[in-house]
């Protein structure tokens, strides 16, 4: 059979998810998982056991692939410019992917490409630090120029003596430090884009994206009330940035909203970006013609890009952050009878807290109202008890 | 990990379609694969081979899942006898899936349940079938009661003689024949109906199956200008005899709709049934809330059953019945390029003549523009050429 062959890198929920697109297209998944167990290794068929640094494993991974991605950053860029420089089709290549691996490297791009980011300056001292909380207000953030996610490696600072550990680290060896004003945002957005070697490129609409302790708890599609011109400034500032960087796959691009000192309509600043599928585009798997996991394998195949439509009104996503039950599938019967719209992504993974297990997706005509539903089903997966009744209705009696 | 274990009897692509659900809501999927290239084996990470009619192999497949399933309906019965008195939870059970294996048997009920069906009758011998014929117009439909599927098993007969061959391996130990009217129906409607063991039951929208050389073509969801009394009916046939059969797990009924000699609204009649996600609901993939393939693993699990309401106007699915390509994923350009709205869904199986390799879903506000899309994106698949232009806009130019 000669069907086309992606290979992984990385077996976490995102490559989990690519599965169901490549089982629909006819497409060969091959996904180098860190462990047997891993949540994609328990959906797809041809799972390499290695890690993201093991060179011979990766190597492996792309004999007879047709491209070689990934499902998170951590992949030694010295290593994908071995692996282009063999012929493999790496997307994103490494020219790309360093803009999300090196948040210095990404600053300095993004500045170039005149794309509005907020004030930074990377630290090469505590002095450098206490001069930029001088200029501006006092209160910045610092962050780890690379290796940091889901609100690792950032910190609110008030003095440069607040990151003395990390300038330490920083000292041994450790990445690069960075630091940026504290921007004074409305609410965060978020822009996926796609694009194919080709060049065509395609969004999906903006959304809203609610954090909590720096990990994404929901994500509404499309953000709420948002002006157009604001949305036009997204769309073409994530459209840039791709084409810019020569993104190839689905790029993540988070921004903050804020308020425009003119009284104009809002402004946007990119915060950060993100190379493949995101947390921030999970929604699209049942509220967007075609999902991010699908568009992602159509654009690293160059394969013309699919549709980025809404299917629905509104689509909620709300995040399963840790759980109290053993496992969260002991709550698909509650979720279930509760509302049977809802759409359940659990991944598989070893419960611990605070730890992404899932998502629910909601669709619908009212916003509260999918939002609610979505909030209150993860609830359940998380382990709130239900308001379950002695006769349940959905129950029928005997005989039917 | 405790996540629910569904265990499934037949690898081909009715099982290969459930993995994308099992694997959204966490659940175990154990496939009973013919060969380690299967097209479930692909897919399906947890795929021991094995014949369906070894019990040994059915037994290991079933210990400790939390129901036992399948996608075809040539597992013997006597084998499920057995295993329900082990006590394993098969969905559905033996005594439900006898009407969907035993077209006498199913005939003989379903007339016990006052359920609408063709003028038929068992024949002992060529005599009967004669004067049946006489009784009829000269023209019947004689089946195989067991074993026919996608047409097989069916012939049309002007004469006694015409079944001779059939007669004879009858006769040898075959299975005995039955004898339909052939019915002068105004098209062809198919009605998915999921029930579970607690009872609850839900149907999806009635559809128009469109036939060509007694393989399904197109399903067209939902059926256009049906009226309400025959989509009533439908409906209430469905429903009763999911409840009249016990069947639990999704079953497609597929009706005759004629006209009404009163003149009144068309009335149906029963065709056949099939126990398991059928080719008259791949539609809801991508057509509705709840996929049949979800459906069936909540149904079988017990678990609440999920909303069928319809997320388009229309869906209209086109299967692909062989290819003159070598494989179809060579055409997934031309697809994606042609109709970025096409949802394609490939099976993994060896092209051969007429052979089901997949099908296309499209949804839209307009049928025939809807329609003409389906079947277009299937021909391309078919290896039909693509019109394809020197210069395509959905390839940007260079510097993008």
């Amino acid at each position: 059979m000669t069907a086309p062959v992606v290979a992984v890198v990385g077996g976490g929920q995102l490559a989990r998810m690519m599965a169901p697109a490549a089982t629909a297209l006819g497409l060969h998944l091959r996904v180098l998982v860190e462990s047997p167990t891993s949540s994609a290794a328990q959906v797809v068929v041809d799972a390499p056991v290695g890690a993201a640094s093991d060179e011979a494993a990766i190597i492996r991974l792309a004999e007879g692939a047709d491209a070689l991605t990934f499902e998170h950053e951590h992949v030694p860029n010295a290593l994908l410019d071995r692996l282009e420089a063999a012929g493999v089709a790496v997307h994103p290549d490494a020219a790309a992917l360093v803009h999300a691996q090196d948040k210095i490297v990404m600053r300095t791009r993004l500045a170039a490409l005149g794309i509005p980011v907020p004030a930074w300056a990377a630290l090469a001292s505590p002095a450098d630090l206490a001069r930029f909380l001088a200029d501006h207000g006092g209160e910045a953030v610092v962050k780890t120029s690379r290796g940091g996610y889901d609100g690792k490696g950032v910190r609110v600072v008030r003095s440069a003596d607040e990151a003395a550990d990390w300038f330490a680290a920083a000292a041994c060896g450790g990445a690069p430090l960075l630091v940026e004003e504290k921007v004074p945002f409305t609410r965060e957005l978020a822009v996926l884009v796609a694009r194919r070697p080709s060049g065509e490129t395609r969004t999906w609409p903006v959304v809203e994206s609610v954090q909590r302790e720096g990990v994404c708890s929901e994500v509404v599609a499309p953000a709420p009330d948002l002006d157009p011109a604001t949305r036009a400034e997204a769309v073409d500032v994530a459209t840039r940035i791709a084409r810019g960087l020569g993104v190839t796959g689905v790029l993540a691009v988070e921004l903050f909203e804020v308020a425009d000192a003119a009284g104009g309509p809002p402004r946007v600043l990119v915060n950060e970006l993100a190379m493949r599928p995101h947390n921030s585009g999970h929604w699209t798997i049942d509220g967007a013609v075609t999902s991010q996991f699908e568009q992602h394998l159509r654009a690293v195949l160059d394969l013309p890009l699919g549709d980025t439509a809404p299917r629905s009104t509104w689509t909620v996503m709300a995040n399963l952050l840790g759980s109290t039950l053993e496992d969260p599938t002991l709550a698909l019967a509650d979720v279930a009878r509760l509302d049977p719209g809802a759409k359940v992504h659990l991944y598989g993974k070893e419960v611990r807290a605070g730890r992404k297990l899932g998502h629910v997706n909601v669709s619908g005509e009212d916003l509260a109202d999918v939002r609610r539903r979505a909030v209150r089903a993860v609830a359940l997966l998380h382990g709130a008890p239900s308001a379950r009744r002695e006769h349940d209705p959905a129950d029928a009696p005997a005989g039917t």
